[in-house]
């Protein structure tokens, strides 16, 4: 069979990763049939407008909702929602408007009855998103636990154990206040594992964690807790809704997208290509750079020994790796990763790659990513562009920028963090 | 079929990648039948003495022979050579002992004939053990060149160029000086693609670089030249022998051990008890605890996907990680590795894991490296051992100590870099 043509192959299994990341293109399948009473949509993530926009495009019947997401995250004049309220608030850091927000969300869930049904749209970034103290807890004082948490080496379970224990929406809150509507959960996944517990920190799915659990965490760990917090603590209540609660009872939960979806969808493109895809890891962390090092030796195992499978190959991996920024330059983690790949690689033969962040925006640039080719270093080297200075720099978007291989998609409005793609071709 | 019991297994698989790195087990059945006249054995680097003890072991008929090998590398009392000379001498800085054994060596292949055998044993540190200054150039000038070379961004490829222009005995001018002797040369290879040019910097091995080379990559990294350098370097004289060279016609060069080859010896073993080996590269490298980081993702990947292979599966690798030391505990590259490893599978069921480097001492301690199971961080915590406290502070030696997790092999006298094995079992 022909080789495929490198750069076009990856360029079409990143879409394909985008397009299975794409809540226009994935929601409607997972869409229930309309009930006989109200539906209302409720949601919070940075995917918040675009699934938004999906449910509204694809739905027969009256619609009445809000949904929040990130700052800019809205979708562009002209193709904004007009059923569904998109209004947006601060991320990481929670605000004012986010908290507005929940409230909102809160009220226009209660007073429902069984034959209405309550649409929540969940994606990364949620937790901050739709974050509401729990009664008589500050805003500051949950905000002062949670950084107290960080700085613990309280694994992710323990912190979301607390957290929920904080909140007034979280861990299945939010759907037992909308009891006895049915709730209809659809997620978008940026987490590892794809625990829908674990996603924006579960507001709809029932917690099996306790007030006690929550105390034992914050013992182990020496935490001081603030005069508000001990008190609610001290009340434990009210406790959050258990597995088999009644009033979550009917309740469905559908991952509509995930960074296995995307890496999928671009395992079976790469097989329709003729090319054996290897699936490494779909929550793949480390600092780029090093990251780099592992998967220029993996490319390198493939072209030399046939292992784990013979060329044509494609390792593909999900994941978000790290920056630790040390140089002033530009670049998000996937132009750095590449960067580092290309040095690694050194010109290696037949070795091509891309990499990107699915939300369209790798770091705080303009492009999504970017591409690595055997003559990548050579054609950078015959500009004058030095890669290893480059790299010390933290200057990678630089660097692609100057042989013109970044990636360019705009704001997808989607999120299920970074897709690469390292392809692997028989000896010329 | 029965899942293999883990511990067990893991250290058979080890045991597999040792053995197929002991020159004591690999070396003699790469021995060419004796010629019609002497033999002469020499060879540099950290597996002289067991290479050396190897040759003895097995040749029928005469030898006489001198072997140079790091400071405590000889074999112990009542093992050692009888008929082969063995010299201790510094690594990886040159010493007046490595210089003077390496003119020895020199002076022991000249004035052979025809019917004479050279059998060359090198191995990994050989280029420092063997290290011979051209005619003219001073030891200090040679090392000053090495650590401008070092400094300059130079890679592997250009400062062998160079190296094998400052030697007297590199680029195969031994081979050329032991002519018309026929050499055979037999490796064990510890660099990264087993490249036998490379190896020790090829003293056995026609050298395709040249002087104008040599000068290119001076010039090209603005390095400044000593003035005994600069003079040989204008002298350009005598130039390494070329691929075809009539003096090294007849040679051969056996790979006898290299990583690659223990990986394999891994992968068959695991294969014959029901477990599917993937070696993912033999010479991975990267900062131990973000390999570990990778490493885990990829193994939770079989664990839940079943890629790239379901488990039962072994993830086998080598090369060599590095460790920036920024705490004052013990341990080396592979306790490392393991340790965070460890924290990043966070208890996962199903995951055991094993490294160790081949040599038998990782970093300076006297384990050879240490053991992951699901239980680890478990039993480590209720003997009051906290994994990321000693993490923090490279002090994985004694967090496997405290749970008796260390393994222990002894120096092994040979090196094939670090030997890594994951095991994924499926879901009990």
């Amino acid at each position: 069979m022909a080789s495929p043509e490198p750069k076009t192959l990856l360029r079409s299994l990143f879409q394909a990763g985008l397009d299975a990341a794409n809540p226009r293109l994935t929601l409607p399948g997972f869409l229930p049939e309309p009930g006989k009473g109200r539906t209302i949509v409720i949601g919070a993530g940075k995917a918040g407008a675009s699934m938004a926009k999906a449910v509204e495009e694809n739905w027969s019947g009256e619609l009445d909702g809000l949904v929040v997401t990130r700052y800019d995250h809205d979708l562009p004049e002209g193709e904004k929602c007009r059923k569904i309220e998109v209004v947006e608030a601060s991320h990481p850091v929670p605000d004012a408007a986010g908290r507005e927000a929940a409230e909102r969300i809160l009220q226009k869930v209660q007073g429902l009855n069984e034959d209405d049904l309550v649409l929540c749209l969940i994606s990364g970034g949620g937790s901050a998103l739709l974050s509401l103290p729990a009664e008589g807890v500050s805003l500051e004082d949950k905000q002062a636990v949670n950084k107290m948490l960080l700085k613990s080496g309280a694994n992710i379970g323990e912190m979301n154990t607390v957290r929920k224990h904080l909140s007034a929406i979280k861990g299945g809150q939010l759907a037992a206040a909308a009891a006895p509507a049915r709730v209809v959960s659809l997620l978008i996944s940026d987490v590892p594992g794809d625990d829908p517990d674990v996603i924006a920190s579960g507001p709809t799915v029932a917690d099996p964690t306790t007030f006690d659990d929550a105390k034992a965490v914050i013992a182990k760990y020496g935490i001081e807790l603030p005069a508000s917090v001990q008190a609610h603590f001290d009340k434990a209540s009210p406790e959050t809704p258990k597995p088999g609660d009644a009033r979550l009872a009917g309740n469905e939960v559908h991952m509509i997208s995930a960074p296995q979806a995307s890496l999928e969808a671009a395992a079976k493109l790469a097989q329709e290509n003729g090319v054996t895809p290897l699936i490494l890891g779909d929550s793949i962390e480390g600092e780029s750079r090093e990251v780099a090092k592992v998967m220029a030796a993996m490319a390198r195992q493939v072209a030399t020994h046939g292992q784990p499978a013979p060329a044509p190959c494609v390792l593909l991996s999900g994941g978000e790796t790290t920056v630790t920024v040390r140089g002033k330059g530009r670049g998000g983690r996937n132009a750095e990763f590449l960067l580092a790949l290309a040095i690694e690689l050194d010109g290696a033969a037949d070795i091509h790659a891309i990499a990107g962040d699915t939300d369209g925006i790798d770091g705080i640039e303009d492009n999504a990513g970017a591409m690595v080719f055997p003559d990548s270093l050579a054609r950078a080297a015959a500009k004058g562009t030095d890669a290893k200075a480059h790299l010390a720099n933290n200057d990678a978007y630089s660097f692609f920028e100057s042989i013109d291989d970044l990636v360019f998609t705009g704001p997808t409005l989607t999120n299920v963090n970074d897709f690469r793609a390292i392809l692997v071709l028989p000896k010329a």
